[in-house]
């Protein structure tokens, strides 16, 4: 079935009703409709107040994380607010060094968002949480009043299981240790932002979106304890990540400028509006710190993977100057690279 | 520390701006200042991208749920947005037969939020949570423009243990099982439209938003295999949750109107307002589908408990009109008792 196919009876229901969100008719109409068939699996199916998941684990330890996605626009190149709302919270939870088991997605939907465009956003979720490997077996849906929301609100929590011997902790960041990046900065934001702006670039900027568990298996499986912290540099960019890191390890960061990968079109972008790329969100993109002694070896393993081609080591943490990150510029002097303050660019996430 | 004393300093930041969620300082100032000190955990305060948790578990059956709240007044007589989002996932929990472990908490704000609204939601949300005896242990912060959004949204999402020998679902419905509910109806729904409508009552109405996993444990402990199915009749009220019930056990169910508990106050409002209540909300009320033998047991259970003081049989499963609800009146006839269909009272949830 191709995303356009929609067997969802839109002709009867042409947009979102107040009733779409009452848990009688209409409410089961659309859970029967267009949910269940988008999402189908068995824990869904039941139609329970929750999913009861069997789980078959080797040690105990769990993780579990949660985001709300208010993207605007709900469409742009490479993603929807679905995908998007698909990819953070594995990513979250792949941050943590787990590996995602469920997810489950909460939609609060304004009176008037036109059925197909819902249709649309289903679809692309669960194509995302198909390629992710991960079922959407639980979720709820309300209906605000026009004027009262923006289309649509996700949000989706996850479950994930970590495997024994893994400790990632922004806290563990030490002295000596090397800071990576899977790949090139700030491209999401900008993606988000040529839409709103109806910029245009020689071709398409599509976003980064994309699930990182796979790259942070894969990572986790040549290093184990030499990594010690992951993050995806989501809102407020690398720089925003970075500072929390160094803040809660208490250690400096020192990043070197000209290692930062960064493409073209970005970079120009940036220069045009006069965005600083350190700011701007990513999500498609893992910052790992790690011994310096593993550092070669996950580099090399990053660049094998399809989501890490272009991945660096972009800095050092240092002893120096704790809860703060300098950058040595490409003409050589070093700066303060601060947390940001104010905002950059709202609803990019 | 009473609701009152608020420790954030609302002078700097009366109102929710853009930039408390844009990631950057702002962000930070509103998690540090305000959502820690609330929700004060261990996993909360590593500040990861999801929590680590680690579970001791006999058996390996894991519940997972999640609601969105979009309930208009933000606070009203029993509670606020913020007890209810506890509430309201501890009990989809509980009607999976699980105890709660853990919850997460997503915030989409409106930018002019008064912040001592904020505060206080955040208060009621941790009095809850701590009565309940479950933490608040990751959680998300966004923010939408003025107009995109209605002062606060809250998705809440939760993870819960469901013991070895404990099998509900709705499916399991079986002609001669009996239907039994926790106390009088129609409650929650009332209250909050009592307070939209300016409506005066002798006393105030109070929602009857409350958790139920204790009183789940109980009934499980004493009835086990017994119980067949439990359900929590918010949206749509008992009716559209019976409703369900018989249409996916695909067995009949015959209520006894005379025995359904409701309060004087609900009833008079219900009348003056055209209103049936057995579409009406519930938020601290839960349906019991049990065995025959083991109906009285519980019926004594649930009565001997503070939840279900009102604790009633109020119908019973039958073979006949698989699908259908039906209710023998007071007066003595029998009539069809519908899903609803359309929207009787948006947002109250």
């Amino acid at each position: 079935m191709t995303l356009w196919e929609c067997p969802f009876p839109i002709s009867d229901y042409p947009a979102v009703l107040m009733a779409h969100g009452g848990g009688g008719r209409l409410t089961h109409t659309l859970i029967e409709q267009l949910f269940l068939p988008a999402f189908a699996n068995p824990a869904l199916e039941l139609q329970h107040d929750g999913a009861v998941l069997e789980l078959e684990l080797s040690g105990s330890r769990l993780a579990f994380a949660t985001d709300a996605f208010t993207v605007s626009p709900l469409f742009f190149p490479g993603g929807t607010i679905g995908s998007l709302a698909v990819h953070g919270t594995v990513n979250d939870l792949a941050m943590c060094g787990a590996q995602p088991i469920a997810l489950s997605a909460s939609f609060i939907l304004e009176e008037g968002l036109p059925m197909e465009d819902l249709w649309r956003i289903v679809q692309s979720m669960q194509q995302a949480a198909r390629s992710v490997g991960v079922p959407i077996v639980t979720g709820d849906t309300k209906v605000v009043d026009r004027h009262k929301g923006d289309g649509v609100f996700i949000t989706t929590a996850g479950i994930g299981h970590v495997a024994d011997g893994i400790e990632i902790s922004p806290r563990r960041a030490r002295p000596g240790d090397r800071v990576l990046i899977s790949g090139a900065i700030a491209v999401h934001g900008i993606a988000i932002l040529s839409v709103r702006e109806g910029l245009e670039f020689e071709t398409t900027l599509e976003s980064d979106s994309a699930p990182l568990h796979h790259l942070v298996a894969r990572i986790l499986e040549v290093a184990g304890a030499g990594v010690h912290v992951l993050r995806d540099p989501t809102r407020g960019g690398l720089s925003s990540a970075l500072n929390e890191i160094a803040s809660q390890a208490q250690v400096g960061i020192r990043l070197d400028e000209s290692s930062i990968p960064m493409g073209e079109a970005v970079r120009g972008a940036c220069e045009l509006l006069g965005l600083d790329p350190l700011y701007v969100a990513n999500e498609g993109k893992c910052l790992v710190i790690a011994t310096p002694d593993a550092a070669e070896t996950i580099l090399a393993t990053m660049q094998a993977h399809p989501q890490g081609a272009e991945s660096a080591i972009i800095g050092e943490v240092t002893a120096d100057h704790p809860g703060r990150v300098v950058m040595r510029s490409r003409v050589g002097g070093t700066r303060v690279v601060d947390m940001l303050s104010g905002e950059q660019l709202p609803r990019i996430c």
